[in-house]
């Protein structure tokens, strides 16, 4: 039996997204989507620019945008709403008693929201029942991190758990897709480089320490990194590409951590990929192109890993930030939920 | 009265741009072109496949291309060669009394050798005299640095002979120029990131030290500062962009870093940027594209000075990377050398 | 002297381009920039986004924004309006006695507006006397053809005055910056081709007609030219490719066609080509890269000429679109009024 | 049971297409891969620069590369053979007893080889009786045409069959797969386009001919039509979009010819598109982005008809050059021999 799934903000990049992979999806069954008052009352087909490299699902292409209310026939609620709405409809949501498996950066870092990769910090969803106190419906909301935060925290959290980080620095080199539609114009970015994107080096340096925290008695204990990002746009369609270096605690030769890459354990979910992380033996490799889409667009690649002059290694690190990084991410979240009997299937 | 110029390897990339800049330029008339065996004999305009984004210039387009053998009439010999071949054509042309101004890696790194942007360690010319004794010819060798690290060096200048640097993280964005013709398959690099470039790290790692170094004695100290780079090619023409932190031996505001930047002076010769550095206070900005060309594209562009969690402070830094990092560069050299008498006009 | 110049919405991609080209122009002297009323009150630094390669004209950077409004010290207006509010601004400052310079599309087919490339139908200039008295102020409006236009009928003139042409096919690959800025969003078309442009055949099919037409007894005949296009848009910046199929009235050899391409005189003005077309023997060119700024971007190159199997031969033809196709256009249409009696500095 | 299938030249861009879609595909085992000299003796992950956005099937990963010798252990050859060795190897292999089924030019044009587009002109393969004669061994040579004639003919074929096709002009924008591995310099193309593909107009020109042509008494009559060819390379990595215009020898409506496009059938095999011809009925589409990886690669897309002022209409047409036009049409054509009794399974 599938889960009743609704999408919030269907019409958006994360929106078409969510619909392509949920459509195919073993464990959902898309009742309803959602989007702003504009679109409310279309059919999808015309509520839509679809930019997907498929077509509209034929299960989706008729169906009717509801407005962002929390009446909608659906157990839980992928939320891929822009940040300027999300917070307040995401709330009425829970308040309802829907579960909300959010993309947006609006409840990440509320102090009973868990911020959640499940291979990486599962135990954090320990806090939705301290969370259910606030909303008293039944209701909660559980959020993924930032795309380029994701890749980021996934590629650092085999080293972290087998020999302590204490400095990261990162450069990041992000694809246009992050921006959304029609987010940033050809004329900016064809042949050239942005080196800054609004917001985002803040994300990276705060999730990173909420998501590698430890959940304690009700409470995320932040785990106590120094990380630095800066962040590039460059002419790539989807992949963010991370130059990484660490510090570590506990110091490691150059096996020891390429082996805790490949120990990070999947969880053999739907939409688990095969291999978490994978390390490449080709320094020109991990590339967002040729890299990027292994696995479902679930894996993040390693690869270049060297001595670092100053911190004590570095390396490259690649993640798919529309899948990966976003709406698959919170589609991991859900299953996690569905796993851990979460869902009861029993509302409404 | 123009000194007679020489260009080795000619019909490259680094060739062709010096061909282009020194064709225009009021101190020098190109007397003599020369490549490999392949193009000996040819005119130029049958030799090359021209790239540039001009005309082949009317005064060489029909000068034959000679063999990179010391007969030629030309009193500077600008060397764009292949590393492959340089080292040993370089060294007979100084053998043979020429002033040989190379853009090549080959003899960076030798003792007596100046490796030498002009605004950062014009001192270290002093090295010629020293290296003139193992020619006893009168001719010699001046290089510029890798195109990367011109532009790193430069940014890194000011702030270094302010307050001292100890320490620098470095990650490069790179423009597909700079791998030459036909160089980077557009299969590769169309839409994509590669996290990679062969010997890149090294030469910004070490190259740097050099640069920073001081004269003493006939002898260049290195810069004990530790470097650590990280290099990437991106989909970009021309300019390389570059993410850099610093740490600082004597702590300095942001506000003195950006009067640092901008204190650093041109001399005033025909291809010097009017400005070496300029701070931009767009965090969006530089940007390959619009500040690339800037000032000839002689200017380094700095912007986006912030905070780093982990060493003192992170910025951006530009330079067009085959003129202020190549072609540029190695005219800049030259130029020194006629305003402080090293030439003569007196050979042969 | 020099004429005193008004610019027309300063702030767009047309404008910014006329604010870049004027302020180094000897004839002309920028004395009044003017926006919507969004931009009217600020310095120009302030109100524009400036996405030139160049940086903003010293001249013009402290000068305050006005309204679209006909009370501007300037002689010669140069219009980069969106066509959206073009047509009532244009008349309005002609109907106020003002030289109105347009690259806008509103007034280009009205039947007492010139639509010129001076080397092309100059005599069409000959409807200002018609137009003027529909203003009764001493003011008119000449007009240039879009960007695309202006590159195909430049090359088919030479052929069509010489041999005749009865039929032409054109297919467009258009540079982003022919839609200004945002224009077109990143994730359309990088790597990627657009089949559509619209109203961009329907203008070259119509104004093609009408340049290639006769000005006889105050009246354009309009060129019997059967006009096929089919527009499309690429990945490049600037420079619009055009492959172009002709048949002739009176036959003509490969020979007699590439001597006509280079019998087209240039009118020796400050703006003019040194050649306003040339023929080029590279089959594998012209390229927008290596040859949209030949010339200051004034330059027509075609090449690759070939027999047709359908009509009688075939070729490309590349023009700069936002130089030769849109602000170099007016500008040169406005020295044409200089150089032929039309400005009288006595205004207002 | 699975055909035992070799690949011939298994190291280039259509080899390594060929790897990854026939590894996955139900009638065909990969048994032999076969390259060159400098490969021949190494496994698959040793001699292969593996460019496709999927990793290397398992089952080929280690497999010895074998010379291109006829005696491999395989019924039907794949060949993506370069044209510069093609014509004798698979002579060799038809003279062997081989069945080839060729993407390379060599043997297209030869009048007792089968150039075909199973949907189009599988009455063509009737020429293999024919064939077999001159090679009097069981063995013989198909050859699928080049990928931008594949586009082309099968969106001409409905128009052609149910009207009457007289003229086809059509002018190219070529995806850069189309030229191998390293193929187009990244310097030559990124942002830019080329106006000449070698020898790309004349194999449009003839292939046309032959694939609508009707196979009679052991021959093919060539269609009387003319074509003309424009080809240019834009900066699209996978997908040849065709601006098309056609003369018609029975007119008509634009519903007609829609309908015609939507009335060609696929035969039901394994690697058919579930539609040949998909017409869209939004004018900025096709897009190679969007469409070209529709249906597996193997649908051609086409749209915005429209009156055209010379022929009689025009449109769009969009085909994945390395699946519809390479790869996957030698698969087709094979599947093609394997549900027409041509493979007997009993070879050595």
């Amino acid at each position: 039996m599938k889960i009743k799934a609704g999408i919030l903000g269907c019409t958006g990049a994360v929106g078409q997204k969510l619909v392509s992979l949920l459509s195919a999806h073993p464990d959902f069954e898309i009742t309803e989507i959602a989007a702003s008052e504009n679109s409310a009352g279309k059919k999808y087909v015309e509520a839509v620019n679809w930019k997907e490299q498929t077509q509209i699902p034929d299960s989706v292409k008729s169906m009717t945008v509801k407005k962002c209310e929390p009446e909608l026939d659906a157990e839980i609620l992928f939320s891929g709403l822009d940040s300027s709405v999300a917070g307040k409809i995401e709330a009425d949501f829970a308040k309802a008693g829907y579960i909300v498996v959010s993309n947006s950066k609006n409840h990440r870092m509320e102090e009973d929201v868990p911020l959640v990769i499940p291979e990486v910090n599962a135990e954090h969803f320990n806090l939705i029942d301290i969370q259910k106190k606030r909303w008293n419906s039944g209701g909660f909301i559980v959020t993924n991190p930032n795309c380029s935060t994701i890749a980021l925290a996934i590629s650092l959290y085999p080293i972290h758990k087998k020999f302590g980080i204490s400095k990261v620095m990162v450069t990041t080199m992000q694809a246009i897709s992050g921006a959304g539609y029609p987010g940033v114009p050809s004329l900016d970015i064809l042949g050239n480089v942005i080196p800054h994107i609004k917001d985002e080096e803040e994300k990276i340096q705060t999730e990173t320490q909420k998501i590698l925290g430890n959940y304690e008695n009700g409470k995320i204990n932040f785990a106590g990194i120094k990380v630095s990002a800066a962040c590039n746009r460059v002419p790539v369609r989807d992949g963010h590409t991370l130059s990484v270096s660490v510090e570590l605690i506990k110091k490691a030769s150059k096996e020891e951590i390429i082996k805790s890459f490949n120990q990070i354990e999947n969880f053999g979910y739907a939409f688990s990929p095969e291999k978490v992380i994978e390390y490449t033996d080709d320094p020109y490799r991990p590339q967002p192109l040729l890299d990027g889409n292994l696995d479902k667009g679930m894996r993040v690649t390693t690869g270049n890993l060297r001595k670092c002059n100053i911190l004590d290694w570095k390396f490259t690190a690649l993640g798919h930030n529309t899948i990966r990084g976003a709406a698959g991410a919170a589609i991991l979240n859900a299953e996690w939920l569905i796993h851990n009997g979460y869902t009861e299937r029993k509302k409404k």
